[in-house]
């Protein structure tokens, strides 16, 4: 069918809804170039305006989907056949490195605990963009390691450690890449149904089967606050059900930095203690914590997801026992291997050569530990990328020896910065300032990161 | 200044106004190709939800005047150092060829009356687009006439007959015209500023002094209601002040047709009458009589916008008198052959062959005659353009037998079709029918075509 695309621009400027049919007609004809970005960026701007109902949602979504490459698991080997395909998708966080940790401590539930469904975790993730770091940034700062997998490949990674770790590539939905780097220089990135259609599409694309939510909401999340995390939450849980995936979101803090580390190469660092269970001192054990429980809460709700019959109990103490006994590590180790990984690649892991220290001004208690300052500090000395062709250091970042709530001397050092350069300490010093605040009197920090759920 | 441009458009999305700094940023840009259409789009539709401010509008006017050639008349030629410029814009209606008219009527009072006020009509005029028809195309169906003018034609039109018709050209406000294409592909024509801006940059760039606008309201006319016919004029009327130049606006009713004849060369035919004051029958001069007291009306107008100490009275009997007397006609020759008509231009004025009449389906009154109707009736038989590209035919068209208020017999001809085959009447019938309401009753018409000024 055709469609006058002005009288399709017109109808959603004056908040009608577009038919299957016209949205078919308006995605198709984006993505094979015959309508011209300018009329795009029109109905982009008008859709940001007027949103969409929950039918053209749905069918944007299904239209980027189906603008490409399409996963189908279980055709791809006979020993995935049975498998129950998770995965996990986070809006982003400064210090978030919970798919390093999750996706092996998933798997091992799969292998290990006496329900024995087989848990497959495809996990497809992407570069990071501001002060939200990207799995595949940090992944690739291990050598040899490679996220750009033939099926093949794919398979065996599954099969050997239970998951596979892939980078998005041009091929799955070539529609929403497109229609993203058109949103990114128009102001229409804020835009729920456009935001939804991304992230959906490419799930449903990568043949999830069942997906949890990880929505962020605080000083340095996409969501800043609950309202807005939570309408987030909710239509990315109804589209994906929409789509036939069994769904559901957790909204968590990102107020402050997530674990103790930051930085590609430290936040591997980190996701190798905890899978060993193994820390360089009791602080970072204890500034670890927070993270830790958040993977295995996490992991219960995955396997949750694709059975609800498990115990919930059960579950969770396998996930402790797991990170304790070594089989999450193992199956880490194995998939490193299995992706291409260098024997030696722990002691290749590249830290930055300057240490500096970040001392406390007073004596006081941390009440604060503002993550948005401490993402742009990232991005001033290139752990982070503040425009996506950006190059970035996978060396550089940033240590933090304190949490809210704790007691602090004057003179005590709260964070070690790693840096290439004594003169980067100059271009962040004022975004530590601005982050860390320093209360006179003793503060009750609220520890808890689950914030609600959205089914 | 370099600012970066999806800044630009979220400051307008959310709300705000964009600085003049920020606006010759983006206006340059867009005219010099610097910054992508698709970004301008994004822009525009958001200019479409959340407006402009009065100073961003005459910014964006300003700009636009300014990305082309301008025009200066008394640097032109000695002659005109002493002139007082003035024009009138209509924003477009069936039937209305009231320029042809006005232009030789003003230009006589300035040649004629005791103020003697050298008044100068520099009259630029655009293609007709929809069912509101184009001096530009009227004029074309004249053999010879020119209105691709050189300065040297400018000055010697101006001088003998107090007028040059002249077309918009690819000089005049460059970036006015790229803006409104892309304004038409992307429904983003519909903005009470971006309107207004592309009216008055290009009588700002045609060295406009004083300038009447008629915005006209009703079913065939780009505001509908009056309402917006109100805002349009005020916005019309600020703008052109603001920019420097003497400015007021008439809103005129667009109900029924203006005048008798609708067509191209037939709305030549019904402007020579009124000049010459000879009509070929007394109910064609019936019903040409409130289109000319309306071209009265406004030239009364013009001429109190270059000088407000001349009488108004004075004025209106010098317009009648110089309708009767064959000096407005005079000056209409004489512009006709200074812009390069044929000496047989008249028995060269091409009719369509074949005449159609429509008959009135029973007794009654006629309660209405929707101009609407019979303008998309005008299109279809190519009097009109549907897209900017298409080609018309300047011979066909309707010649009106009644207007509103008049008492009919079943079998009486309403309308006399002028086509170029049989078959077009096949096509418009249904139109007519839609158009000419016939009442039971006698009816009162609400003659008056004036509605408000705004000055």
């Amino acid at each position: 069918m055709n469609f006058i695309v002005s009288e399709l621009i017109k109808k959603k400027r004056d908040g009608f809804a577009l038919s299957d049919d016209e949205l078919h007609f308006l995605v198709q004809g984006f993505a094979d170039g015959s309508i011209p970005d300018y009329q795009i960026t029109a109905w982009l701007m008008a859709v940001f305006f007027k949103g969409m109902t929950s039918a053209e949602t749905l069918k944007l979504t299904y239209e980027m989907k189906n603008s490409g490459e399409q996963l189908h698991w279980r055709n791809l080997d006979p020993k995935l056949k049975t498998g129950f395909f998770v995965d996990k998708h986070s809006t982003g966080g400064v210090g978030d490195k919970v798919s390093l940790i999750l996706a092996p401590l998933v798997a091992s539930l799969g292998f290990t605990t006496p329900s024995k469904i087989p848990l497959k975790i495809p996990m497809m993730s992407g570069r990071g963009l501001g002060f939200t770091g990207g799995t595949v940034d940090k992944l690739q700062s291990i050598s040899g390691f490679n996220m750009f997998l033939n099926d093949h490949e794919k398979v065996h990674a599954l099969v050997e450690s239970g998951y596979c770790m892939m980078a998005q590539n041009e091929s799955l939905c070539p529609a929403d890449r497109k229609l993203y780097s058109l949103r990114d220089v128009t102001a229409t990135i804020e835009s729920l149904p456009l935001i939804t259609g991304s992230i959906v599409s490419k799930k449903w694309a990568a043949g999830v089967e069942n997906i949890l939510y990880d929505v962020k909401c605080g000083s340095a999340a996409f969501m800043t606050d609950f309202e807005s995390a939570k309408t987030l939450a909710e239509s990315l849980v109804a589209v994906s059900k929409n789509a036939g995936m069994k769904a559901k979101a957790i909204i968590t803090r990102m107020d402050e930095p997530l674990g103790a580390l930051i930085g590609n190469a430290l936040e591997v660092k980190e996701s190798v203690y905890i899978l060993k269970n193994e820390f360089p001192n009791e602080n970072m054990r204890r500034l670890a914590m927070p993270l830790r429980d958040l993977c295995v809460d996490f992991a219960v709700e995955m396997a949750l997801l694709a059975d609800p019959t498990l115990s919930q109990t059960g579950l969770r103490e396998s996930c402790y026992a797991n990170l304790e006994n070594g089989h999450a590590w193992e199956l880490f180790e194995k998939n490193l291997f299995t992706q291409g990984a260098t024997s030696d690649w722990w002691n290749q892991l590249e830290l930055a050569p300057i240490l500096v220290e970040l001392k406390a001004p007073r004596d006081g208690y941390i009440q604060k530990i503002d993550s948005r300052h401490i993402g742009i500090a990232g991005i001033e000395i290139k752990a982070g990328r503040r425009k996506s062709e950006d190059t970035i250091d996978a060396a550089v970042g940033f240590e933090m020896l304190c949490a809210p709530g704790d007691s602090i001397k004057k003179g005590d050092t709260m964070v070690l910065c790693h840096l290439r350069d004594k003169a980067q300490f100059d271009l962040i010093q004022d975004n530590f300032i601005e982050a860390i605040t320093i209360a006179d009197k003793p503060i009750k920090h609220h520890a808890n990161l689950r914030l609600a759920e959205v089914t």
